[in-house]
C-alpha cells in the first residue's frame, strides 16, 4: 500500500506567513519520510483560520494517500484545526475525560495551574484515534479510511518530532520499503555548475538518471537517485574519486558532526579563536553530543586588546598588517593553541560588514588560520558580503580546514614545542 | 489594486523536500510583504520536476493576483522552471545575447571559466521582462497580465533577497497601504496560555478581534491585527503595562538586536563566560551589525581547567558545587567582566545532553550569572532537555539577563572595583 504511496503536508499557522518563524516541518518529515524510502509529493503553509484549512484540506485528501497536517491543536482561541477536521471528516466533537487528566497530570509535574481553556484540547472528533503527547498537552489525532491515513499533528517541533516517531513512524514502517535510492554527497568549496561540469556526464554514462543540485554559499549538495543499490554505490565511488577531499560528507551529516566525530575517532583537541564569527565556530562544535570531549575551549578576541591580552597576538602585528591579516590570523591560532593546550586551534579574523570595509580590505575578506605543532598555515578568502551569510561561510571555512588536518591524520606530535 | 490582493507563494526544489535544506522564502517573503501590510495567503513546496511545477501553477495562478515562484532557474539539469512556465504561458524561449554576456562578466570578475551550460540562464520566455541578477547568473522573470502578475525568483536566499527587494517590492509598495494593521509582542519566560489568560478577555473587551499566538520554547508571540490604529495602539500599550518587562522586543526584532541596541545606546560594553551554550551567546550578538562597539570578548570554557585557568574560577568552587552551579556561574560572571574590563559580563554553565545528566543534576538544569559593578546575581533554569534547543533556550535567557540589567539602567560606576 505505500509503495508509491502520495505523502501531503499541510503546516497551519499564520505565523508561518508572517516571516515570524522558520517552518522546521517541511524539513523533518521530509528528511524522515526520505530516510525510509517514501517521499513528500507537496507542502503547503497556510494561515490559522477555517476557510483557508477546510480548503487546503479538501484538495490535498482528495489526490493524498497519507495526509499530515500540523499546527492548530492548542489551547488559544486561533487553534482551530480539531474543529475543522471535525466538521470536514462529519464526525461531531465528545470530550475524553482520559485526556483531560493527563493534560491536567502534566501541568500538575510542572507545579503549574492549568488554564481553564486547556478543556479543548480533551474534545476529539468520534472515531479520531488519540496520539498521547509526552513533550506537551495537545494530543495528536489520526484517521483511517479507506487504504487513507490522515494525522493532525501539534504544532511546536518538540511536541511534533518524538510523537511522530514513537505514533506515526512505526505504522509506515511496517509497510515501507527500506531506504535504497538516494544518496547525497555534500561538497565543500565548489559551485553547482563545476560540480555537474566535473561528474554528470560520466554519471549518465554509468546509467545514473536522477541526479539533483542544491547549491548554497559556497557549497553544493549532489544527490544521486536509483532503483539499484549496486549501481548507486559504484557512481558514489566514482563521485569521490572525481572531488576528491572537497566531498565533506554524505547524507544529512554536518560540518561539525564530521570534525567532532573524526576528532573522536582520533583522540584529537581542539580549540578556537575567534573575530568576525564570534563564536559561531565553537557553537557549532557544540551543537554535537559529545563535544565536550573534543573542544578544550574558545576565544572570541573581537577588541584588538582581547586579541593582544588573551592569545598573545602582537602588537607589532596589529600595527604593521591590520587585524584582518594572515599575520593577525596565525597568531591567533598559535596563542588559542598554546593557551588551551590543543593539538590543532583555528582561527578567523575578517570583515562581516556592514561596515568596515575599505577599498583594499573590503567586506567580506577573511583570514583563517590552522595552528597544529608543526606550524601554522593561513588562508586568504573573499566572501559573501553579507553579515549571516558571511558568518555562515567563514565557519564552515574554518570547520574544513580543522576537518582536513584531522583526516590527512597530519598527527600534532607535541602539545607545548609552539 | 493590491490592497486585499490574494497573494501566493510557490517553492520549488527537491532539496526543500528532502530534509537537506532549510525553506527559509516563506519566512523571508512574508516578512516584506507583512511590513507593507500586504500578506501571503498560501506557500506551496514541490519538488523539481515538470508535472509537479505545472500542476500547482495552474492551481495558484487561476486564484492569485500576485504569484511568487522561486528556484528551477539555475544552470543544470533539473532547472525547470523557466521551460515550464514559458510553456505554461504559451510562450516560445528567445536567446537574450544581453544575459548571456552579463552572466559571462560575473564569471570574469570573480576570475572563473564560465561552464558552457550558463548559456540556458539567457533563455527568456518572449515578452517576459528581465530583472538582473547581481549577485548570481539567473536573471528572474516577470509577466503582467490583466492585473495579475507572476514573477520567477531565483532559488539561492542571496539572490532572491535582493532581487526582490530592488525589483519587486517598488512595484508593490506603489500601491500598496502603509504598514498600519499588525503588531506583535514578544513576550520572554511565559508560556501561550498564560499570556491569553492575563491579555485576551480585556483585549477583546477594548474591541481587537483578531488575536494570535505562535508559542516557541520558553517563550510566545502575542499578535494583534485591526483596522483602527488609535485601538491598537492603546491595546499595544495596555499589554505592555499587564505583561511589564516579560515584553522584550516588538515585530522582527530579536532579543540580540535589543541587547546590542540597548548597550550601543547608553555606551555599556559587555563579554561573556560560556560553558554549555559553547559561544551561542556571543556569535547571536556578533550577528548584530555594529555589536563591535559593544562586546569586548567572550570565553568558551568547555573544561574546568579553562575555567580556572582562564576566568579565574575557585577549583574549591568546583570541588565543592560541581561546573553545573550557581558558585561557578557567579565566577564565570565576575572573572570574564574583569579580565574583559566590561560593565556587565553574563554566564552560562548547564548540562545539555544528552549525557551528563544525572538524578541531582538533570539535562536541561542551567545556572546564569550576570554581573555589573555592584555584584553578580544568578538564576538557575530547568531548560528543555534536548540540546539545540536547551542551547538555544539558555542563550536566549543569558541575552535576556543583560537586557533586563541594561534597561533598568542598573548603571554600572566602575570597571575596576571586583
Amino acid at each position: 500500500m505505500l509503495h508509491g504511496m502520495r505523502i501531503e503536508l499541510i503546516t497551519t499557522g499564520t505565523e508561518l506567513l508572517l516571516g515570524q518563524v522558520m517552518n522546521s516541518h517541511p524539513g523533518y518529515l521530509s528528511g524522515r519520510l526520505e530516510a525510509m524510502g517514501l517521499s513528500l509529493a507537496r507542502q503547503t503553509s497556510v494561515p490559522d483560520g477555517r476557510e483557508a484549512i477546510r480548503e487546503v484540506l479538501r484538495e490535498s485528501w482528495g489526490r493524498s494517500d497519507l495526509l499530515l497536517v500540523t499546527g492548530g491543536l492548542g489551547p488559544t482561541s486561533d487553534d482551530v484545526t480539531r474543529e475543522v477536521v471535525a466538521e470536514f471528516l462529519g464526525k461531531p466533537l465528545e470530550y475524553q475525560a482520559e485526556i483531560h487528566e493527563r493534560i491536567l497530570a502534566y501541568f500538575q509535574r510542572r507545579n503549574l495551574t492549568p488554564p481553564e481553556m486547556v478543556k479543548v484540547q480533551a474534545m476529539v472528533p468520534r472515531g479520531m484515534e488519540v496520539l498521547p503527547n509526552d513533550h506537551g498537552t495537545a494530543p495528536g489525532l489520526l484517521w483511517e479510511e479507506k487504504g487513507k491515513m490522515l494525522v493532525l499533528l501539534p504544532g511546536p517541533p518538540r511536541e511534533l518530532a518524538p510523537m511522530y516517531e514513537s505514533s506515526v513512524e512505526p505504522r509506515l514502517r511496517a509497510t515501507a520499503r527500506s531506504a535504497v535510492g538516494t544518496r547525497i554527497l555534500r561538497v565543500h568549496g565548489q559551485g553547482e555548475s563545476f560540480v555537474q561540469e566535473r561528474c554528470e556526464e560520466e554519471l549518465r554514462a554509468m546509467g545514473v538518471t536522477q541526479i539533483g543540485y542544491c547549491a548554497r554559499p559556497g557549497e553544493v549538495d549532489l544527490r544521486l537517485k536509483s532503483g539499484d543499490g549496486v549501481l548507486l554505490e559504484r557512481a558514489v565511488t566514482r563521485v569521490r574519486e572525481i572531488l576528491g577531499e572537497a566531498v565533506y560528507a554524505e547524507g544529512g551529516e554536518t560540518m561539525e558532526e564530521v570534525v567532532v566525530g573524526l576528532a573522536r575517532a582520533r583522540g584529537i583537541k581542539l580549540a578556537t579563536a575567534e573575530s568576525c564569527t564570534g563564536g559561531l565556530v565553537a557553537s557549532r562544535l557544540t551543537d554535537v553530543p559529545g563535544a565536550s570531549e573534543v573542544l578544550l575551549g574558545g576565544w572570541v578576541t573581537y577588541s584588538n586588546e582581547a586579541k593582544v591580552r588573551e592569545l598573545g597576538v602582537k602588537e607589532e602585528s596589529l600595527r604593521k598588517y591590520g587585524a584582518v591579516s594572515a599575520a593577525v590570523a596565525a597568531e591567533m591560532a598559535e596563542g588559542a593553541r598554546k593557551k588551551a593546550g590543543a593539538d590543532w586551534a583555528v582561527s578567523v579574523t575578517g570583515i562581516a560588514g556592514p561596515g568596515g570595509g575599505t577599498p583594499g580590505k573590503p567586506v567580506g575578506l577573511v583570514y583563517l588560520g590552522v595552528a597544529g605543532s608543526e606550524g601554522v598555515e593561513t588562508i586568504e578568502k573573499k566572501l559573501v558580503p553579507e553579515r549571516k551569510t558571511f558568518k555562515a561561510m567563514a565557519s564552515q571555512s574554518a570547520l574544513d580546514l580543522l576537518r582536513k588536518k584531522i583526516q590527512k591524520g597530519a598527527h600534532p606530535f607535541s602539545k607545548t614545542e609552539v
